[in-house]
């Protein structure tokens, strides 16, 4: 018998925005690795890509040329998992088991960059902060339309991650219905609110602030951390310390220190194993219903899936898939870890 | 404006048995591929490896050397994710942000065959009958255990499912608390039996083999579906069509037609795409916490990545992870792509 020590001993963490557990087993990260290694693109890449479907002036898989753009450019997927066909629909309440309602929504892509080189960790501030404006101006444009309750903006960065082109890019995809993990995060934001007239996420971020042991880094309106109840080994949450709902509630100077908080944290994840670091971002934030919604508080998830090299990912399957979501390094070790790592990008370091 | 069409239109589906959703996106499969291919390896495996620390004889990472063994060997994994001690815990009820608790429980590796180069399709139904009881002993020894709960019997098959020895074999996670997954599943089957007097699964398999499209193989005691919910493009459930609560309560006859409906069912996954067709399973069943469980109802997941070939899988990431799952290909054409699968395993084909 020995007292609890959650550094040493296997114990499960409460993720309360999603109300689930997740089993951490600290001690396990010293087993060997004789499994799948990531194979990683070490070439260089052009400027512009003549092949590449997002880059300037190429031609799409529609037929249509991009234009000459500058900064960001959006366009509706050519390969959409939505689509905006109104459909009759009458629902069949027998179906107990065979439960299914069409869904109206609009994907889209959002190239981040004309440079088919450079990732968010090499552009200027002044480009991030472009692309957030976008963000901004693409969910008030999808959300006001009326069909269009939910608008997730996200980034699959790197093959592993299912991207299937480095041109700096990430998604939209809006839709009528709040998808399953926002639901989950509506509920649990709805009723902490309801209880303590405060956000769960600005209580939780004084909480983190004064531990100090998960934060990565501060600046004067964003905390990017390691949650307490992360899952993946560097996984990582931006959080507004101000209790914002939406990305278009956003001042000039919030918008300038989220520009900054991404290309830190992005260079840091890239200095952690001297590569590209893949991972998969997205953004939570007030549904697009018409309503207010003082409970919601921005936030941006980055699910990383690196564990012990740039080759060597954490599998989330036999057990993950069937009981729960394991992690195999403390939250706070991953977070010291990654606070530990240069605020210049590698490939710029002077030695 | 059209009436909806469940074959082709973006929709969603209700999984009542973790009161999920699932987008559904039958279209999208025709999309091109650009992304990454997984590597699949070729290489003809020997009947014995003595580099393989599963095969009879060999030495361990523990040092300790495998029994000659005939049938199935079970061993405590040598980095297990879940351990034995006892860990004195006093919660403290403060932390609504910083929840968490120890956990107990031990990790079992289960070898499936002496044969380093067998799989489950490639084995006798009489081997895998064997492997069954060895379930049914693992089942009954750990749940015996006081603090033990829940038993998680599972499978990662294929280096892509993050396995990291071809030898044949599963594990076993056995612990205090129900995890996650299967919590929600004990709450859904839980207030559906209260409700009908009949388990879920016993009613739903009902409804399944009246409508057909999604039967895979039905025996006398057993059926293979692709679950009307499913996530996976070619997940399946096998759900014995009695109401068992636990692998305990198979009778004799009902041992052979589930090592039989396995054997069929690993024969035309593997046929799909002439390859050992990877993918994690596990077996869902009653609690070990010692109460009577009439509401749960024996099934088994296998939830495998492939999408379109033996290299290219489906990736659940950006949208996926942010909002809900979501499937390029319906439940009804994937039953009927593995269903027309032949019996008898490509290996063993005569031309
Ligand atoms: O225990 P193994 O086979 O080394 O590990 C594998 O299965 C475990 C249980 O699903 C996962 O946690 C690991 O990520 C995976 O690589
Ligand atoms: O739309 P893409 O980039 O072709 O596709 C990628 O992101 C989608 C959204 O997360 C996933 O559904 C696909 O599996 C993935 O390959």
């Amino acid at each position: 018998m020995k007292n609890f020590d959650i550094n040493e001993d296997p114990h499960r963490r409460f993720n309360p925005l999603i109300n689930e557990w997740v089993l951490v087993s600290p001690h396990r990260a010293k087993r060997p690795w004789q499994g799948q290694n990531e194979v990683i693109s070490a070439e260089t890449l052009p400027k512009h890509d003549p092949d590449c479907y997002l880059c300037p002036g190429n031609v799409r898989a529609n037929g249509v040329n991009n234009p000459a753009y500058k900064n960001s450019f959006v366009f509706d997927n050519d390969f959409a998992a939505l689509k905006q066909d109104e459909i009759i629909f009458e629902e069949d309440i027998k179906h107990t088991f065979f439960k299914a309602e069409p869904e109206q929504g609009i994907s889209r892509v959002v190239c981040f960059s004309p440079r088919h080189d450079l990732t968010l960790p090499e552009m200027e501030v002044s480009d991030i902060e472009n692309i957030v404006k976008t963000w901004q101006k693409e969910y008030a444009e999808l959300g006001s339309i009326k069909y269009i309750n939910h608008v997730q903006i996200f980034e699959n960065k790197g093959s592993v991650m299912g991207c299937s082109n480095p041109h700096p890019h990430g998604q939209i995809w809006a839709q009528s219905s709040l998808p399953t993990q926002v639901e989950k995060t509506h509920n649990s934001l709805k009723s902490y609110y309801e209880k303590n007239k405060r956000t769960l996420l600005e209580d939780y971020v004084q909480a983190e602030l004064r531990v100090g042991s998960r934060i990565v880094i501060e600046n004067d309106h964003f905390v990017a951390l390691v949650p307490f109840w992360a899952i993946w080994p560097y996984e990582t949450m931006i959080v507004s310390k101000r209790a914002i709902s939406k990305i278009t509630d956003f001042n000039a100077e919030e918008v300038t220190a989220y520009a900054k908080i991404l290309k830190q944290l992005t260079i840091k994840y890239d200095n952690l194993f001297s590569t590209s670091f893949p991972y998969s971002s997205g953004i939570h934030q007030a549904p697009t219903d018409g309503l207010d919604h003082p409970e919601w508080h921005f936030h941006m998830h980055f699910y990383p899936p690196l564990l012990r090299s740039a080759t060597v990912k954490k599998f989330m399957v036999g057990y993950e898939m069937m009981g729960e979501s394991q992690r195999d390094i403390t939250p706070e070790k991953s977070a010291e870890i990654i606070r530990q790592q240069s605020d210049i990008h590698y490939k710029n370091e002077v030695n």
